[in-house]
């Protein structure tokens, strides 16, 4: 038995079988049971060096890179049904190394509803991690235009987090040093980078209700992924400096690390909330915290324009640039 | 906007749309539209240096990777729908890197009926390509397994050409010098591993005509591939060794790179051809070639027993590991 066909063998042993795969790891391909109506599908990859560090534990490696795959579900408001899994390793790592980023990727899509459907494993000097997701819709899809001039701007919880929490777990600790910090305060911030919460509840609500016009999840940025969510819907995104919603830990390492924290939360991201737009008449009906008691705070609204601005007493600064550009260096 | 926004406008200028894609690249996940009854996904991942050199044109590493997967839709019998293509590529390649890898694996993905869903692009220090499928089912799946003891096992086309193809498309020439070796034959040779062609019609005839009792798709080599599909169906496959169907151009390179041409053919992967078992009855409905006028040649046949063996006048003999193994090396 070659090593890939062993490595199948031991996996499916884990993991619960799902009444919608048909035929699951193994074969040259998937087979799905299919069901008519939309479905959604998305795929996100993480590179070593790039998006996670050599030191990260792979079972924290492939919990992450799940919850950013279902951060994508989570933002057009389906429900997870599957995955597929691509582990790129230098083979001196060994059959470990894909069966960590495995076990970490169930823990985050077991729970969520996604089984197994497939994936590839494949040597590689430099370890990459590439999932594919895919949900079933219950309703009409959330996307990044359908947003009318007018319309409010929500997020959730509290951005820039994962920012500081990427600071805190890099090794050249000169970017992220801020002595003094609790160590609940550290843990927050490092979990909310490790570990990032994909907001499917939320996602799948704000579907049901009808209460968004438009959503994205903040993968990028607040300031970038708010101009993507603008440009989609052809308007302004006009952010407001003081509604900004910048939790405690935050605060207290932006005070001691030095920084600004308004920044680290326009800037950041990694964070996976989910920006949305709120047509003015539903704002009533908008909780203070949604499904998981994560907290939702109007930051702004949508005006005729373009791009997306952060408002404050001395003006209206651009921030649609803020962010990760993943061809950041490219002509 | 930013670089991964321009190169999604960019590419979806280019290309066709699909009645079964409602929503395309550019939002958090694509939308398409659902059908009842089974279909399948599969991915594959190839990575420069391993699966593919650095020399090698981005257009041509495109369109392989999409050969490559439409090749695993073959084997289950499925017609190609969507696609999603990832690429990681170091960012001095810049954008006419990933461009180009799109555009040729759009050039296989267009004619076989597949339009392109979404993806994602990625810094890494090493390029990879990593692609998913997905297609629907006519009739029943072709699988691994299902094969029954009696049944005759079928091949299509000529294997091993691929792997002269990689020896003479290898930078060391050590490895694949072959003096003599006429212009026709090196360019079939050549093409064989750099643009091998998915037997995508074969297999839907094998799903749709109910001929075949299991089949793989040769990836890794017919000598473990054939043994997967006998431990799938749990039995002993048996290649007969005068019966293995040995090109010209093969013969030809292996006599002057003194090489043996069945080790080659046993061996060699990446020639993306079909082995499948048929039933010892629907033999006379098998044509000597099947669509696209692929060859069909009978090789052997699935007895009681494990394993995979080449049978000739002095024996029989294991081929159950010649080939690749992804995971060769790991513990």
């Amino acid at each position: 038995m070659s090593g890939e066909d062993r490595f199948v063998r031991r996996l499916l042993s884990e993991i619960p079988g799902s009444p919608r795969i048909l035929v699951g790891p193994g074969d040259d391909a998937a087979i799905l049971d299919g069901f008519p109506g939309p479905w959604a599908i998305s795929t996100d990859a993480l590179v070593e060096g790039v998006d996670f560090l050599p030191e990260h534990p792979p079972e924290a490696v492939g919990r992450r890179a799940m919850a950013v795959n279902l951060s994508d579900l989570a933002a057009v408001g389906a429900r997870p049904e599957f995955f597929l899994l691509t582990v790129g390793f230098p083979p001196e790592r060994g059959e470990p190394f894909p069966l960590a980023v495995a076990r970490g990727a169930l823990s985050r899509a077991t729970p969520a509803g996604a089984g197994l459907a497939g994936g590839d494993l494949s040597r590689s000097p430099v370890a990459f991690v590439s999932i594919v997701v895919g949900g079933r819709l219950e309703g009409r899809a959330l996307r990044r235009s359908g947003a009318r001039a007018g319309d409010l701007l929500f997020l959730s919880g509290f951005p820039g987090r994962a920012a500081a929490g990427l600071r805190l777990a890099s090794r050249n600790r000169s970017r992220g040093d801020a002595p003094g910090l609790s160590d609940a305060d550290r843990a927050e911030l490092l979990a909310a980078y490790l570990d990032p919460e994909p907001r499917l509840d939320l996602g799948r609500a704000l579907a049901r209700e009808g209460w968004a016009t438009a959503a994205i999840d903040v993968s990028d940025g607040l300031g970038i992924d708010a101009g993507r969510l603008a440009e989609a819907s052809g308007l302004r995104a006009v952010l407001e400096a003081d509604r900004l919603p910048i939790g405690a830990a935050l605060a207290s390492f932006a005070q001691r690390a030095a920084l600004d924290a308004r920044e680290l939360a326009l800037s950041g991201g990694d964070d996976y909330e989910l920006l949305f737009a709120v047509a003015p008449e539903l704002e009533p009906q908008i909780p203070n915290t949604g499904p998981g008691d994560v907290p939702l705070t109007r930051v702004g609204r949508l005006e005729e324009g373009r791009g997306a601005v952060l408002r404050s007493a001395e003006g209206d600064r651009e921030i649609g640039a803020l962010g990760y550009d993943h061809l950041g260096g490219a002509p």
